[in-house]
């Protein structure tokens, strides 16, 4: 009886003991998001910019993390959650005069971590005033869903 | 003989078996990283800022990742490379009067992952013509220090 408890035992062991390491399992895991993460990634801003010259605002606000944890730093500010991100897009760009025809461009994306990300890219809208400029987008992984958890756009001087 | 080495095995594995799971360990890093976190990377910027105080670009510099994947955004272009940053630092700041005295503020720092990080704060620079602005720093953890391996620096309109 003890030597069956022992034998039962040790298989277990050995099953445990054959288990990746914990290094191995993040890395890994690390490895299987790297390779889609920024199709998965591009796709979202995709989806963004479509959203904007729908004219959808609230729309182009969900690749955002709807939380008031949210920051968004332009021109030397930082604007902090997401009701008064998407109040700031709302005063700035009014009518779909001023939000003109957004595109995406140049964009490069790297994993930091399993759960983190970070995008740079380029921002042009086409209106009777053009404006561009570049961007840096974190993102994190939440509840299975990438979000940006921060956003410093910049304007290039015309 | 076979319980003797059935014992051993058992015991082996009850010793992995109670090693803490690869999510718990992950999970442990985080926390134990966390909590030192904000202190470590905000006495890099206090060394970072008497180093450019002292009028030492290269010194200043050392808080960056030193490597071509580093990314130093601004004004709506990106800068590639730790030299063309530096370089860049020394074109835009030739003398002790560009450089003025600079000063950091309202540092806030939150860990993305277990080995990335992400900063926000104000900066100042005190001289004949004040200039201030606002900057995002994405850190990794590389080699056991924390780097700046992306920086997007904003200027308050005036």
């Amino acid at each position: 009886m003890v030597k069956t408890l022992l034998f039962a035992v040790s298989l277990v062991g050995l099953w445990v003991m054959l288990w990746p390491a914990p290094a191995m399992v993040c890395s890994q895991e690390t490895q299987r998001a790297e390779g889609g993460l920024a199709k998965e990634i591009h796709g979202i801003l995709a989806r963004q910019q479509m959203a904007w010259n729908r004219g959808d605002i609230p729309k182009f606000m969900e690749a955002y993390w709807n939380d008031p944890g949210l920051t968004f730093s332009s021109g030397g500010k930082t604007t902090r959650g997401w009701q008064a991100t998407l109040d700031r897009y709302q005063t700035k760009y009014p009518d779909r005069a001023t939000m003109g025809t957004l595109t995406f461009d140049a964009l490069e994306t790297q994993q930091l971590d399993v759960h983190s990300a970070l995008t740079l890219g380029n921002w042009a809208l086409e209106r009777d005033k053009p404006a561009s400029g570049n961007f840096s987008l974190v993102w994190k992984k939440i509840d299975g869903t990438w979000r940006i958890v921060h956003d410093h756009s910049s304007l290039l001087a015309q």
